[in-house]
Order: C-alpha cells, then structure tokens, then sequence
C-alpha cells in the first residue's frame, strides 16, 4: 500500500470510557459514555503543540490519514493536516474526535441503553454544543493537555470552537473558526426543519426505533442530504459543475435523471443515507438550531463574548451563503469590542460553504500561516 | 355580503370542452381535454382590450375576485385585478385559466381517463411552457380573441408570456414577464429534483395512482411545499418575520415546534398537501426545467427571441433569489438585440420570490402606467 506524501498514513481509532455521570443541558444525566477519536502527531513534553478538531454535521473523528482496511477512506480534512501540511503533524498534535451523539463509534442513539439492553434511538437526550465542549474537556483531561494550542472547526465545527472559548477560557490558546456563524438565521433554521420532517414523516422512521425494526429511514436521510448538498454548494458552481446538460441530449420526458444535477443529488443522497443515522441527524440539527451564545445576554453578541480571552482567526468564504462572510464579521466585532487579538480572512471562492473542505491555496495558505505563528508562540 | 371597493366581485369559473385532438411535445396525444378559466371585465367590440394571465407553479384560474359560496376564496392576483386597480377591469377583459394537466378542474391527472374510467394519475402525459400555450390560444379562438393586449405571468407564468411571443408573435401585442427567466438555473433544478422525489419517494405515491388507493402523498406534498417556501422568500424577510424567537421563550429540547418559522413552514405545508395534486406538481415542476427557448439555438437567446414582435415588460425584484435580476436582465438584453421594445424594472423588495404576489407600490405603480399605455395604443 503506498500512502500519499505529506500524508499522516495509516491511522487507527480510540476509544475511552467516561464513567462520570454527565448533566447535559437539556437536564438529562448519562451515567457514562464513550468517546472515539483519533490522533496524529506527538503530543511534546509539556503538552502545549495540541490542536483540536470539531466536526459538522455529517463528520467524524476520521479527520486525517487513511485505515489499514480502508486505503480508500481518507480523513475529511486530510488535505489540511499532515507532515509538512498547513497543520503540520511533525510540529503539532492534532485530535479528531467523534462528538456525543454521534454515528461513528461515540456513545449515540445506536448505542445500547444499559438498562434496557436496546439502542437508545429517540431516547437518546438532546446534545449541544455547550455538552460536547465539555466531553471534549474530558477527553483533553485523558490525553493530559491542560491547554490546546488551539481549537478549530468548520460550520458547526467553528460553533464548538467559539464555545471553548467561552467554556473554557483558559483552556485554549487560540480559536479558529471557519466559514461559522454566532447562530443560525431564520433560513438556516428552516431548511433544518424541513430535512428534519423528511425523517420524521418517514414511515421507516417509527418514532425513532427503527434500529429495533431492521429498517433505516432512508427516504428521510436522502431528502435531508439532497436538499443541504445544493445549500452547501453556490448557485454558480451548481451552474459550472452541471449547468442544465440534459442526459441524453433532449428531453425524455420522465422524472428519471434528465439533469446531471440530479444525477449527483440522488447519489450523494444515496451514500449519505448507508451510513449516517438519522436520530443523529436530527440531534445535530438541533444542536446547531439552540446554539446561540447571545441569547442570555439580549442578544448582544460582544457581551456573550466577554469571557474569552484566547486569540482568533475567523475565515469565511465569498459565494458561502449557508454561513455568509456577514456572519463571521458578526463575531469579528463582537471580539474586537472586546480587545482581543482577532485575524479575519474573507475568500473568494466559487464553491459556497463546502470551501472550508477544500484545497483553496489562498485559505491554506492563511491556515499555515497563522499556524506557524502558533507554533511560534504556543509550542515550545 | 360586502364585497372589497375595486373588486372583481363575485366571479364564476366557466369550463369548456376542445375535441380536436391535441399532440403534446412529449410526443402523446390527447383525443381532447376541457379547460376551467374566469374572466373578469367586458371584452371591447373589436376584442382588443383582452388580457391573458398566465399562473405559477400553485396557482389557477382564480385570479381576481371571489366565490358566491365561498367569499374568503380570494384570487391570487386580486390585489392587482379590478375596476380602478392596476389592471383595470373597467379598461380591460382579463381571463385566467387553469393550466392542462392542472388539478383546478382542467383536464389533469385526476381526470378519469375516457378509456379506463379511471383517473389518468401518472399516465398524464407530460405537459410544457409550449402546450399550455397551444391550449391556452385554443381558448382565446374560443372566446373570439384574435390578439391579445397583453399576456401576462409571474414566474413560470412569466415563461408562458415569453413563449406567447414566439409560439404566436402576431397574436400578442404587450408580454409582461415579471419574476421570471429565460430558463431555470441548475440551482432550481436541484430544488425541483428534491421536492420531486419528496412526492416520488412517498409510500403513499403509489407510482402516481394513489387515487386509486383512496391517499395522498401528503407527507411528500409537505415537505415541497416547505421547501419551496423557504426559497420564496428571502433570508432577510425570513428574519425579520420570524427571527430566531423561540415559542416558549427558551429551548425545550424537543422536535416539536420551537421556533416560530417551524411553525409558519409546517402550516403552509399542510394546507398545500390539502388542496393539491401530487402528479400536477410533479409535471409542472418538470415543464419549469424543460423551458428553455435557447437551448434549440445553442443557448444563443437572442436567436431564440427573434420571432418575437411584442412590446416587453420584465420586472423583477432586488431580493428575489430564486428568480434574481440577472435572469430578468439577460431577457431584456435578447430582446433590445432584436430591437424590440423592453422596459425593465427592478423593484427594490425585501420579500424575495413572492414579492411579485404582492402589493408593493413601486410594482404596482409600474404596472399601472404600463397598462395605461396600453390602453392608449391597443384598446380602441
């Protein structure tokens, strides 16, 4: 097998146990719980070179590298992190790990109840943001860092980073938090709960116990993914991707795939539906829905984030309307108001809200850069 | 009963019968279908005051005015149509007419098939832009309409009025196109293809002959309409209704309704799944993404206009994104190509897609000149 270079290679998964009960904030305890993760890199004598990942809605722990089993199932940031990469492995310590809830090996609706002996499915309690930052802390108290370098995400993923910062401040030294947002707008809320309905109003779904049913609420997870591809994409890289080419040349008339637009829809609405779960998805919808650190404060933003004392950069991308460049100048002001020390780049990009998964020289470029300066300032 | 000052007032729809057999673009023919229209003012002795209002994806034939039987019926573009309104029925003769394959009472797939005595359901054949044309010329032959002062739509309304111009140029004298476009973009697409398979993947579809199985695809219905909805508006006016408020003030975790955006989407859901029809939807979408004039000269619009002898009006509006300006201004730039007469307005709205329903007063200043001018050169 050869690994690409500047590749992390062959990566394996963890797993740790939890045995602490766990309040969460809707009001429910877990007894305990599992975390997944993985890591790349070496942690330094004194723990200082380690950078946390959080992931959006459909990621996972598998951030970087590839499985020993699966060459073909590479990390979804992999082209961000490794040797020599803009988050360069050979000087830092770099940990994905699957969020609370999730489908990837975290403790989850999937997960079996331990007094009942079935999966939890809709009885698994609702998580948020806030919840994962703390069984993040706890995952950083087992791996002995008392202070990440920093904490970045993308999306959602930015959401939890933001969150540290404010959960906890002296816990991180520097946030970075890509094409996010300080809440969801009306729009974002709304497509949310029209993929969520898809699941819900599936009949395949039977109020979340599907798992006991042998059966998956695949209809719901393909209209949920379909409907967020063409979100997460820009109307101009829709047109330059498909355009309007019609499959075979005119129109056949029927509702088989005629557009090639359709054509990509129905098969990454296919994929996504082998292999997320559906109360999954609809926990983290929700999640990203009830995130809004402004609300116990009127809505002031700068106030919410008055607790944070870490450094910032903020990235978004042009053509994102998902996460508009508007959102994360929301919370650039917000910081700046608060005398931190914040590094914002907005750019162009044709590829909406997934730009923050690609290989943008321009966005990599701020990455390394901004990484080096941690480098120099956090790891000695 | 009071009827509204500058009403239609009580209006009746009227049904006639064509036997002449129709052949559709799809390649079938129909041995005959009968189509349901309203007229509202008196049509002038030499039938040149008549004016052609084309409907959208969910509209019909009830355009102004209301029912005897049922006075809180209103039509869809009543704010516009009436004595002393912008299009004055005092002036003019205005028709509406639920489209072929429609589900308002023209010959659609709820039509028992002459053959089966069985509803068509998904044996319907496919209809487009170009046969509604036909048919709708079909009904002006009836009507003893020669020419038309104007043709007028929104939307895919909007469409049909363009292809007026090219299917019968010496037929039309006035186009009114207002949020509309010279085809769908691959965004559009994109959204059709969800909401479709939304209905396609419904278990109560049964293959489009749930008729026959006494259901609806309502959960299917539900989720296209709200989707739908969400792109009929615009992220700003989705804010500024809604907001991020929550129903009982703080999150009670859960996936009933908690914002009140929820709310509005899941209403306007369920009241669509109860007045229409699945299969109509299903073909109305697919005539929405055939449309395109162009695509037989290349994509060379202009070419595709050249039949065209009409005076033109676009109007669209700054929010909409589902139909932006630059669609309007790509029609405006075929057409002074040709060298035909275009007006153009660009309507400053916050309400998106929809504004073209609505009672903005900038629009409907236009629209009142407009037809003043109209009157002045076509109604003798």
């Amino acid at each position: 097998m050869t690994v690409q270079p500047q590749s992390v290679g062959i990566v394996e998964a963890r797993r740790v146990a939890f045995d602490e009960p766990l309040t969460l904030r809707c009001g429910a305890t877990l007894p305990g719980y599992e975390l997944v993760y993985e890591t790349y890199g070496e942690l330094n004598q004194d723990a200082s070179n380690a950078v946390l990942i959080c992931h959006a809605l459909s990621g996972s722990h598998h951030v970087a590298g590839v499985y020993a089993d699966n060459p073909k199932n590479t990390g979804w940031w992999d082209n961000l992190i490794g040797p020599g990469k803009p988050l360069d492995t050979r000087r830092f310590f770099v940990i994905g790990v699957n969020n609370l809830g999730g489908c990837f090996g975290s403790t989850g609706p999937a997960t079996l109840h331990p007094e009942t002996g079935k999966p939890w499915g809709a009885d698994f309690p609702f998580v948020t943001v806030e919840d994962w930052v703390h069984t993040q802390a706890r995952l950083a108290d087992h791996l002995g860092i008392q202070r990440f370098a920093a904490v970045m995400g993308g999306s959602l993923g930015g959401m939890q980073a933001m969150s540290w910062s404010l959960q906890y401040p002296e816990r991180v030294a520097h946030v970075i938090a890509i094409a996010s947002a300080p809440h969801l707008s009306t729009e974002n809320i709304a497509f949310n709960e029209v993929a969520r309905q898809a699941n819900l109003s599936d009949p395949d779904f039977h109020g979340g116990h599907y798992y006991t049913h042998g059966v998956v609420p695949a209809r719901g997870l393909r209209l949920a993914r379909m409907l967020g591809h063409i979100t997460y994409l820009s109307d101009d890289s829709l047109a330059q991707k498909f355009g309007r080419a019609l499959r075979h040349g005119k129109a056949s008339f029927s509702y088989d795939i005629e557009f090639e637009v359709e054509s990509y829809l129905r098969y990454q609405g296919e994929r996504f539906a082998k292999f997320f779960d559906a109360n999954t998805y609809l926990l983290t919808t929700r999640a990203l829905d009830y995130f809004d650190p402004a609300l116990e404060y009127g809505g002031d933003l700068a106030a919410a984030l008055a607790p944070a004392t870490a450094d910032f950069l903020l990235v978004s991308f042009s053509t994102d309307w998902r996460f508009s460049p508007a959102r994360s100048r929301e919370i650039v002001h917000a910081l700046v108001k608060n005398r931190l020390r914040v590094s914002y780049a907005e750019i162009p990009s044709p590829a909406g809200h997934d730009s923050f998964l690609l290989d943008n020289p321009q966005y990599h470029a701020v990455l390394r850069s901004y990484f080096a300066r941690i480098g120099e300032q956090t790891c000695r």
